[in-house]
């Protein structure tokens, strides 16, 4: 049969915003053979990954782990909380918060949805404003994405916590972090979420797989009431099982050996070092789309994401031509522009198991890339962007150091 | 960290009916880096897999992939063909059976349960009997297991569907091969099954984390009028997705590179060579559980399952402390009995990955692990396995060469 | 191209006496990328090797590690410390013994070969009178075989020491440990050995592709007056080198992950235990092998090998037609019999990362096997070792806790 | 035990000119159990590497494969063809060219050694004269090194080659093409080279622990005389059992597996277009070190290696400094300088499984790097990199496309 991975040579730049790089160590993590789901060795590596996890998410509260892609997670969220026909606040900051509220009508709710550009974060006054109008408190839940993988926007959701709880509204915060977690600063307790969803590829640096909800006693609360069906999905019979290091149906024992992995990197690196490694690497990436000529698709400076940036194509030039030719001549991935924005951005992925020298070369394809698609665009990207790495290259290894 | 896999010296022996013995094949295939979903690479993979699968089902029709366990598949056949308070007729033959209705049961349905003895397959009469006396129809569906996991007993899947057929029952007929398919000759067309659902740490030999629907014409036809809630689970957008090689959201990637190496594997040696493989080791197996003179699980010969074989303990003996017995001596896990079985008996698995010698070495421990733990029996199991190994090894070998 | 290791279904049994079954632990080691032998990292891999390796020779002298198969290691024992026309007195205890003194006359030494019959060890009193009668000391080493991997036949080193003391001969001693060390008691130091000769691919677990010579203090002094041309094997610019971590040319990077995994599976199970696990598999062996009422090759007791055990085919009957009916039916490499002893007897390894119930599966296909090859012998060999583990089996797991 | 390959986040560069980056295909196929030696499927490994492995060298008869790094290969050529006291003539160009004859001396040859200034190849009309003048014929070989790994000079052979026949002198000509074969076009049969001496670790994109001799006629006839003592090096007993398929002592297995991949990948790739690739990459290479206004430590411009390209560092500048910058601060290790050169350059690998992007990244980090360390010079050197890059980037596709 046909090779897999059947790549150029060299190595394969997958600079998507997800899937990411899968580093070599939770490759080999997962190629061990796979347990007994029901023996004591596989109880302990439940344990160890089921308390490993919660500093991830910056919680002490409970994380349902899903042998899923991160669209069960946002399903689970939402059937383990709510009732058919509850209405709840959505926002549109792109296409994945559009999915997700296609999602929610699917399983029968009333999504109310804050119409959006899809160049800017979740407005925390829009959001207060229309809670404040929520009178009879009809809205259940406030749907927001942390990072929106399909523009490059991050929302600041410390604000929208503190929106809701101006309005006095009862309404949960839901959070989904697919393609923040684990590369950009996010705190379940301290924001207050509800419950958040997150997936394995893309800060987690595992394959796709494996979602997860971060459960908040409100949260747990409201399931109990909640009436929409659910099963497969439903927290109850997970976090009983869970306690003994347990699952209720088989686990997907060695995407969870990948994932024990995972949380070792991350914190043998320390989190708040995996947070500045994004940000420095999003800021030269920016430093380069300036340099460039080009326009960033967010608008909003505070939203800037730090772990993919999305590039506007000048007027009458195809983002998809440009992304074949980066694929062809350089081996390199890099994400395309989702519905409305197809064919209108690129994204350049700067996430996962990442670092300097991989950015230049990153930046390099698309540079190169650019030219050779004939887009009319200045050089002096990937000069710009290792001036920044340079710059701040003694700081970044203090901050490596501090962590050690 | 602790270790991942700190086993004792020597190849632990994964003697549970599934998760099997992941080939080394596998593994490796898994451990190929994830590659972007959206790309041209992904997508002869995709396609690769969607069209490679549907012989080992035995079906030409569609069958659809989910990163889920196994029990997300009975869920999904569910919603994606019931709506709220359907009447569903199931059979009783184990832990599993029982699992799914209950399953069913929290989805809103409404599940009418055969009741059995754990000891016996479906009986087709019966099953002719009350969709007989179905006059209105208000069954919608027949759901069985083909190879109750819990038992080790197999049911005739062709006699249920000519038992829906003599009464002329309108009724969809579902199937769990979870832990047959890949292992016992299992036809999705020529037995008119309407939705198939398997996973892919049995016969599969992948480990968990992949799940699938194999869905007839008949099933898609009701699919379009099922109103229970479904999004993650929609055969809709995933098939037609899946006509072109994607998915309606992210695939569990490095899992599929498993399946693809999977389906080589299986087809290389031909699924007849599979099947008859697997019956001469449960037929050697069984003549082992006679020579220590225990009891079968199964009371009916035609029963017997191909792919695990569950063992009654003598009175006064308890299966898990036997188990952890021969779990602490000959690193070999064993299977638990579940709920009503727990503790009475004890499951051996030789299903997937496997072959003569490691089945000669499982019945080994077994036999040992007997006498370690005081349970009265005869020695002579191993010996009496080998006869039969050794006498059908001449016709093993040809039905091997002839599917070369 | 072809597919690498194109088995059948199921795990292929190795059962030669080398190389043996390399533990995954040990592959996915040596699966690390490969990295810069000048720096840092591989600087501390090289320390950690050379000692941590120290301790399974039982010597707080220096190993010197090549790139070579043991053969290697042999011409490098005798070139660095003997000179052209040298003569040395070897014993001819089997296959490995005689090509080693092949290897030296090819080198320009004049070996004494002590005629042997290959079924039993070194008889030490015929050396020390060999050495009494040598009064000028033309004879320079001593050569001997620990372990003949050919015959299964182990010879009491200690004893030879004896021997040469008694003497009073300044013959250096130099011991082939290939296939013994890491599997049964080796003590470089406390025997009084000068060079030390291993490899790989047995005990230590490891693919072929390094090999060692623990070294003397005596030896080191030898060397430097000795004159055969060397420049490869040369001792005195690999433990220069060494000694900060580095090697004179470029080291076989990924076998030395292997070894650093190898040495912490050895310590972290105890040698003591090591060895006990060895012995009690061997024994175990040793009784299937009078069950069937073979005769085995070794007819010394003391000598019974640990590691291998060789048995003699009836006569008329071909050893090698037999191994290729237990290879084609049952998935199992057992070894031949070489030079003189080829198709008279076959030899089982149980050696290296290995366990009870692989051991079970292994005499099982050579019972099988001999029965479908048509060997007259008696069936009950695998009952009669089962006899023997089950038996030990609460011991054996003592000195498993012991260890631990 | 402490972690293996602790490198920081993101993939290492390991740009050393060997080795050198193994691509996962290759330790994928290093990963697989290792077999029986004497089997008849290693048997099959073993003719198809054999044979596989002659196009590499562009040759029709036969390749040795010895375990061993590529000094042992320096060693086997000479043993097997020359006698103690033999004069041979070699070529200081560089250090690898004087560590070969310092082994030369060490076995009892008389080398004889043409200066140089380590930034020039051999001057064929150098050879030419000193063949000439050696009417006794006493020169028994002329040993040169293809590329000089230390210096980044490539040697014209086809040059010596027509040198040693204008002088008809019967000489041998060995030629070491450890860090050109599978890189820089290298032609055993078509350049008349009688001894070809090769590594593992460099093209081929192994780990260390292969050497190979490709041997022509006239050294098969050289051998039958020849007097250096030999063993483990000697062609013949290497020869007879190669033409089965079988190997006189153990092989070392598992990096036979890597090679067979290698030898797939090379073919696959094409050999014209892996040279063109490897010229390509160091033509952006030298257009790096021009804009940075250092100077090539190569002073011929017909000599330019491209696997690798040694620089000077400016007077006064420590080029380890620098090294150990850039491995702190970008994860990445550089070749250092050897010897006389030790501390005044500093080398860029740009050779095996390598890409335009990866180029990219290597020289962004020297450049970075340059200036984090304080060496005057100017930036710019990516851009000119990546302006040959781009401008080759279309008939490099060409290439791929006509070789596939």
């Amino acid at each position: 049969m046909a090779r897999l991975n059947a790549h150029p040579s060299g190595r394969h730049f997958l600079q998507i915003p997800g899937p990411t790089n899968v580093p070599d160590r939770i490759l080999r993590a997962m190629d061990h053979p796979t347990i007994d789901h029901r023996g004591p060795e596989f109880q302990a590596l439940a344990k160890r990954v089921l308390a490993g996890v919660r500093p991830i998410f910056q919680t002490r509260g409970p994380v349902v782990i899903y042998p899923s892609s991160g669209t069960g997670a946002w399903e689970a969220a939402l059937v383990n909380t709510l009732s058919p026909g509850d209405a709840v606040l959505m926002v549109e900051t792109g296409h994945f918060a559009t999915l997700w509220k296609k999602l929610a009508e699917r399983l029968g709710l009333q999504p109310e949805f804050i119409a959006g550009d899809w160049r800017h974060g979740v407005d925390a006054a829009q959001v207060e404003a229309r809670l404040r109008a929520d009178k009879g408190h009809a809205l259940k839940a406030v749907c927001i994405v942390h990072n929106e993988t399909s523009t490059g926007v991050t929302s600041d959701v410390a604000a929208v916590r503190r929106a809701i709880d101006a309005a006095a509204h009862p309404a949960l915060l839901m959070v989904d972090t697919i393609s923040s977690l684990g590369s950009i600063d996010y705190r379940h307790d301290a924001w207050g979420v509800d419950v958040t969803v997150a997936g394995s590829q893309k800060g987690l640096m595992l394959p796709p797989g494996l979602s997860f909800n971060a459960v908040s006693d409100k949260a747990l609360a409201a399931a109990k009431g909640a009436r929409l069906p659910r099963s497969y999905w439903g927290w109850d019979e997970m976090l009983s099982a869970n306690a003994n290091g347990w699952f209720p149906f088989t686990p997907a024992t060695n995407l969870l050996y990948g994932l024990a992995e995972a949380i070792d990197m991350l914190m043998e690196e320390g989190l708040d070092a995996v947070f500045a490694r994004h940000a420095r690497h999003a800021e030269a990436t920016r430093a380069a789309v300036r340099a460039w000529g080009l326009e960033l698709l967010c608008l909003d400076e505070a939203g800037y994401s730090n772990s993919l940036t999305a590039v506007l194509m000048p007027a009458g030039h195809d983002a998809d031509a440009f992304r074949a030719t980066v694929l062809q001549h350089f081996n390199m991935s890099l994400g395309q522009g989702l519905t409305r924005l197809a064919g209108k951005v690129f994204r350049i992925g700067h996430l996962g198991d990442f670092n300097d020298l991989t950015l230049v070369g990153t930046l390099g394809g698309v540079e190169m890339g650019l030219a050779l698609a004939g887009v009319p665009c200045r050089q002096g990207g990937v000069q710009a962007a290792m001036d920044v790495l340079r710059a701040t290259a003694t700081g970044a290894a203090a901050v490596r150091r501090a962590a050690e």
